[in-house]
């Protein structure tokens, strides 16, 4: 059993500020007064305990209360990825059997043609308060969230993230960076990903301030590490670079309180650890996925330089292996075992396990120096990471043989100064088949951020024996450019 | 599954400093070899995985490696009260069934009479190395350590304490306090405590040093505080008193990095509370007990004056209520639910389960505030706490009514000023029975700290009509004198 969470923390530290948001803060009691009058807002809806919801919202204080009025009124949340187009969210309401879409009223507009019920923000708000029994503990394997991820398939897969998963991360990750009365968590990274969702856990167990932003902002980013405003960041490293553009811009370094920049989503480039020594900006980089709620892996910034591209090593609670490899340097398929690691999904791979005798296949290939630091060699299923953002070429590939001017499709990523890598198409067309007209088709059907930045017109895929993509010609191909 | 304390710690940071005593220290790599050694010679004289053994040492370096070889050899240690006579060691020893007695060659003399197979630590040292495969995990529910405590019956009875109890303990203990890299937690408590104990198990959990002293010295912690080469301590009000003495005398505070004096056994006199805020000396009262592997609520250094007497509010996973009581204020038992809280006994109390419903009732009378701020006014059983150490009246009276010549018997505590209470034994005796034969009759069948300290000769107990003591109003004739 579980204390619930808001409920607790607003027992214990009720005059501690919860969050702020532009310039407005709440403390952790009159933030549970908003998300409790939400709860039953929604419960004058209709909701029951245990049923799922879909939450789709800009990375406001609102849809913070809204999240923890769904926790308090027993909803699992299916967090929706705003920058998703209507294809794709629908595909998401559909898998996950939603029984309604809770969505802001500025992202209303973007849902088209779903049955699913749908309840603006507005809309709970103007509901009557239909008082509940709150429960004041959860059971460890009570959903919380479900959140979508691709894989090999191209399918997004709804992965389950239970009280326990989410707890478990949160305090192998205190045990990991530490905890100061005084700490406060910028984030601007999405709530609908483990990485800024994780944050709002991180900040009802701990206590602790989330100051939070609806867009990332360098500049204001850089006033608040320079004034020590905050003392702990999340970001990826093209959010990292144009903070500390602005800090080099103004010849500042961050505050003595500052204490981690803890940056997500491939290996930080050694010129930026280099330039965040001068900032004083510690960096501590992370491994982690949706499967396993946030942080697996850390590398302190004491061995930043040290082990350069190590993903560090795992948080206290958390076991990996290299999948059949007993040597230290050999490389193999990264597993990993813990408390974090959901235990499954939902929708159509409800009945699929994540599991392999207890341990995570994560897909990505790597191994453990002798020292027991993890290194990525090789991501999942050719997964590209672009500003952060999962991107996996069955999915776009899976759109283009949607067309009918297409008879073969490949895709993989092209490293990228800005955004570390974008996704590049070559495709076999029929005569006639234009560009142009590539990505209209693409439009709609994928977010912005998975659109091919270029569609390369070829004559031939390489393909193995068995008809298998051989993604790593075309890196070669991309590479030689 | 929980982690191997030791081994994960010492493959997270084998380079950090575990523990440090006199003038050694040792990194937690080290200190892992120390153990897994000390583990190795214990298979060599054929312990096995499960096996129960008892502990008795000193609070040495060596202890803390025979404790952490026991961990790892998968043993469970029933710890040993190292100021208890022979005859209550011998109830121990008997009662837990343990197969042997590990002992420090110090203390071995102590022991006499008893058939349990007696191993002093020169001779495991002596042993072979039989080299074993550790485990990588264990299940939260193992019995990592058991220790005695007595109530109402005056039979101690032998209290198991879980890998899960004691990891959720540390873990509600660092959301509460903090956690630094630099943390030092000074240890001049008894390992066979939980008070102790428990700070073994935050070192291996948070990474953190342990400074430990095998006795207190009220000069010698005085200068770590003064220097800040320590963080964290954990005192009673007694030890709290002479550390104070020992800065005033110097006109010391403590160094600004000092951050928490964790006060149990009991409220803090105010007295104290301003003398520690003047020496910059933030104090957190916390009540806890061997049920509950240490803390389950702690009172914040910022409300001890505002809420003087308090012990605080629960930490994050645990709840307290009083039971049957839905009015703030009102008075009754204390009730404690969470991870943290005890399975159940061993030997004769093992068919006994220590909880109702969920809760374990403490046997400590006490109410809530309108905030949530648990008061304790009556302490369980009519314990009397002794610097730190529990003395249960029945205990005392059972040795009493073991004379020939006492008829009838009945202890309670008097206020004192340096122990914070002492044991007053009332007594019916035959005639010609004299202090100095009671005084020799529990000498040796009782530990010194409880001692009566003072033979009372009365015609007649307090008694009601069902014949039970009235330790209230022995209360009040002590309070009178």
């Amino acid at each position: 059993m579980i204390p619930n969470w808001l409920i607790q923390r607003a027992y214990l530290t009720p005059n501690k500020i919860a969050l702020s948001f532009k310039n407005e803060t709440w403390t952790f009691a009159q933030f549970k007064e908003q998300a409790v009058t939400r709860a039953q807002k929604l419960r004058a809806n209709g909701f029951r305990q245990g049923d799922r919801i879909a939450l789709l919202g800009p990375s406001t204080a609102e849809m913070v209360f809204i999240i923890h009025a769904c926790m308090l009124a027993d909803l699992e949340i299916v967090m929706l990825n705003s920058r998703l187009t209507n294809e794709e969210l629908k595909y998401q309401l559909d898998d996950s059997d939603a029984s309604a879409l809770l969505v802001s009223d500025e992202l209303n507009k973007r849902i088209k043609g779903t049955n699913v019920r749908i309840l603006p923000f507005s809309s709970i708000n103007k509901s009557e308060v239909v008082p509940f029994d709150i429960q004041d503990s959860w059971q460890a394997d009570r959903t919380i969230t479900i959140m979508y991820t691709s894989g090999t398939t191209g399918f997004p897969k709804g992965v389950r993230q239970t009280a326990g998963n989410h707890v478990s991360s949160a305090l192998s990750s205190v045990l990991n960076l530490g905890l100061d009365e005084n700490d406060v968590w910028l984030c601007t990274m999405p709530l609908f990903h483990i990485s800024g969702f994780s944050i709002l856990v991180r900040s009802v167990l701990y206590g602790m301030e989330v100051r939070l932003y609806e867009k990332f902002d360098a500049s204001l980013v850089a006033d608040e590490i320079q004034k020590g405003t905050v003392t702990r960041m999340s970001v990826v490293s093209h959010t990292l670079d144009k903070v500390m553009q602005e800090l080099e811009k103004r010849d500042a370094i961050a505050h003595t309180t500052f204490k981690t920049m803890l940056a997500g989503g491939g290996p930080v480039p050694i010129d930026y650890l280099k330039r965040a020594t001068e900032l004083q900006i510690p960096i501590l980089q992370t491994y982690g996925m949706t499967e396993t709620s946030s942080q697996t892996a850390t590398l302190s910034a004491a061995d930043a330089l040290r082990k350069m591209g190590s993903a560090g090593k795992p948080l206290f609670f958390n076991h990996i292996k290299i999948n059949g490899i007993q040597n230290s340097g050999d490389k193999g398929e990264v597993y990993i075992r813990g408390p974090h690691v959901t235990p499954g999904y939902i929708g159509r791979f409800s009945d699929k396990t994540p599991l392999v005798d207890g341990w995570l296949p994560t897909g990505d290939i790597g191994y453990l120096d002798e020292e027991g630091y993890l290194y990525i060699v090789d991501r999942r299923s050719d997964l590209i990471i672009s500003g952060g953002e999962n991107i996996y070429p069955a999915e776009i590939e899976n759109v283009l043989f949607a067309h009918p001017g297409i008879r073969d499709a490949g895709v993989c990523g092209q490293e990228h100064p800005d955004w570390g890598s974008v996704p590049i198409a070559f495709v076999v067309a029929s005569d006639g088949v234009t560009e142009e007209e590539l990505a209209a088709h693409c439009e709609g059907r994928l977010a912005r951020y998975k659109m091919p930045k270029k569609f390369r017109f070829v004559d031939e895929l390489p393909r193995n024996a068995s008809n298998k993509l051989l993604r790593r010609e075309l890196k070669l191909w991309v590479d030689s450019e």
